[in-house]
């Protein structure tokens, strides 16, 4: 069974719904690929059933509202290119079944022009009937492994973690360990889309690279910091890793190739508009991580220590900024356009 | 805009999750008719499209369990009808937009052999894309109008539902006002209904009828003995009436008959196996109208006279137990099979 790891969940403070602008970037600045893939390549025949509908599925579509602004803007492309034909749209919200739909739900817009729906269960599986989507969107999610990797747990090998929650800065062992988690997760959710999305159908992924990867590493040093305080036993943290993996444009490659059923047809790694270079960029980045990564937090150290660590993160706001600065002050992102072969 | 009447949502004492076994009652009691629904009348080509998914849908599924089980049922008789074409089936479980779908989708069976999707919205309007649905289910729901009919407010008409909370003992006048808006209703239902199941597909209705209407009653004469001791003021029970109307078999045949686009292969009134007339019997359907009732009672007087309501009514499980009795002891329920022309 795989594990989920819910963002912030409901309408507070720290929600996911109310810290999500830096992956509202990530899908302003990847809209122009979108588009090409839409315009350019999608080649579906939409006419096949007696119902003209185009089915879109937005996977790992959190709690909004980022995912309603992406899937608009598909929308719209899709009606632009298929503008003769009298089409109707369905967007398939999905995410792991413990995900906020009641948050996502009713903050569906209401003036859409598609018929919405959602799709509770992993995408490390199987969601959707046989050849029935012709367009998948993941914004921020195929990171997501299914599990941590359970040799970085292990004190004997050579890819035990120790005082680390993450692969930013380990040995080369444990980001074997990731990578390797990594293609057996993305293995299984090829497997499962290449039965779900109709030949000529396509899939767009637009995952965090480079700086992401270093940032939640901050989270891991305030954790460190209350063990050399002596609040918190080490142990707790050297069993504690993040389950999630930034692939490179090579690794992508790989997991492609290896499935079979699609192709490349463009990748690029690009910048969002925004540099957070300034003490209060970090802040808000911080504060975004916090509504990604507290549930995880919560679940393995307990509410006081999950958030004394989120406190003191956003403490080391002017530090981050200057590391920022020195790695070019820009977050960077991985967009990919497949075809269904 | 439509109001929507959620059930008591969760999985607490008091939620429908827990209380919801005269529903699952008046199910059993017609899978039989189900089934002879589906095996001897459903008549669609499901061979059309390239993916060879049929798609149910159950509108007004509420939480759960009932909806699982009357799906699974759908499902299983389905399968036996297409055992010769390799089927995929889809599930749409559809409810109001504040519906819990967090704990509909929570339990979900794991072992389910269908995809499993929620959709969130008023089934007085389009849900689905156009002819994409073969079967359409329906238990327990249609009679949830999507309004109070307005002129149950007016002092000065005779529909003015003075010291009442629905239609049961009212005079003639007021019925009629409930059935105008049930045929309003379900012309805006059957006008979308109609777009969206293909020609030869189904739709049932399993609906509560008879002694279900003078027992929400109870309620109100609880309502009207805090009125009498001085605790509630009248004018707060004459502006509060149920939003529900449970149809006869004529009031059925007339809406289906106005639409025009189906036909009704088999209509009948039936008894489910249970007959609720002990005290204890009596206890479980009040506690089981709660559920129901819990969160139109809030919205209109508060938490505290709700709770006081609730607590009031099930004092009076004798007396119900004696009025069941004089009744035949018996709660009746209206099952329709209709076919899209």
């Amino acid at each position: 069974m795989t594990t989920s790891f819910p963002m912030n969940d409901g309408n507070s403070a720290y929600s996911y719904f109310n810290n999500s602008q830096p992956q509202k970037e990530l899908i302003d600045a990847s809209k122009d690929m979108v588009r090409d893939a839409i315009i350019g390549k999608l080649d579906v025949e939409v006419m096949l059933s007696s119902s003209h509908t185009f089915r879109i599925i937005e996977l790992g579509c959190s709690i909004g509202p980022n995912t309603f602004h992406a899937m608009q803007h598909v929308v719209d492309v899709v009606k632009e290119k298929y503008h003769n034909i009298i089409l109707e749209l369905q967007v398939f919200f999905s995410d792991h079944v413990e995900n906020d739909f009641n948050t996502l739900f009713r903050s569906l817009p209401i003036d859409r022009s598609y018929y919405a729906s959602g799709v509770p269960g992993s995408f490390h599986g199987r969601l959707f009937p046989t050849r029935s989507i012709h367009f998948a969107h993941s914004s921020c999610a195929i990171h997501w492994l299914s599990k941590v990797p359970k040799e970085l747990l292990d004190e004997k090998s050579p890819t035990w973690n120790k005082g680390l929650i993450h692969y930013g800065t380990s040995n080369i062992d444990v980001v074997n360990a990731y990578i390797a988690q990594f293609e057996k997760d993305m293995e299984i959710f090829f497997n499962a889309r290449a039965e779900e999305i109709v030949p000529g159908g396509m899939m767009v992924f637009i995952s965090p690279f480079s700086s992401y990867i270093r940032l939640v590493e901050f989270f891991g040093s305030s954790l460190m910091d209350l063990v050399n305080e002596g609040k918190l036993d080490e142990s707790l943290v050297d069993s504690f890793n993040l389950p999630m993996y930034f692939p490179s444009p090579q690794d992508m490659t790989k997991v492609v190739e290896k499935n079979g059923c699609f192709s490349i047809e463009f990748m690029e790694l690009a910048y969002p508009k925004s540099k957070f270079v300034d003490e209060t960029d970090a802040k808000t980045f911080i504060i975004n991580l916090r509504a990604v990564l507290e549930g995880l937090l919560i679940n393995h150290f307990g509410s006081k220590i999950a958030e004394e660590v989120c406190a003191r993160t956003l403490l080391k706001s002017e530090e981050i900024s200057t590391w920022m600065k020195a790695n070019g002050g820009k977050s960077c992102q991985l967009f990919v356009a497949l075809k269904r072969k």
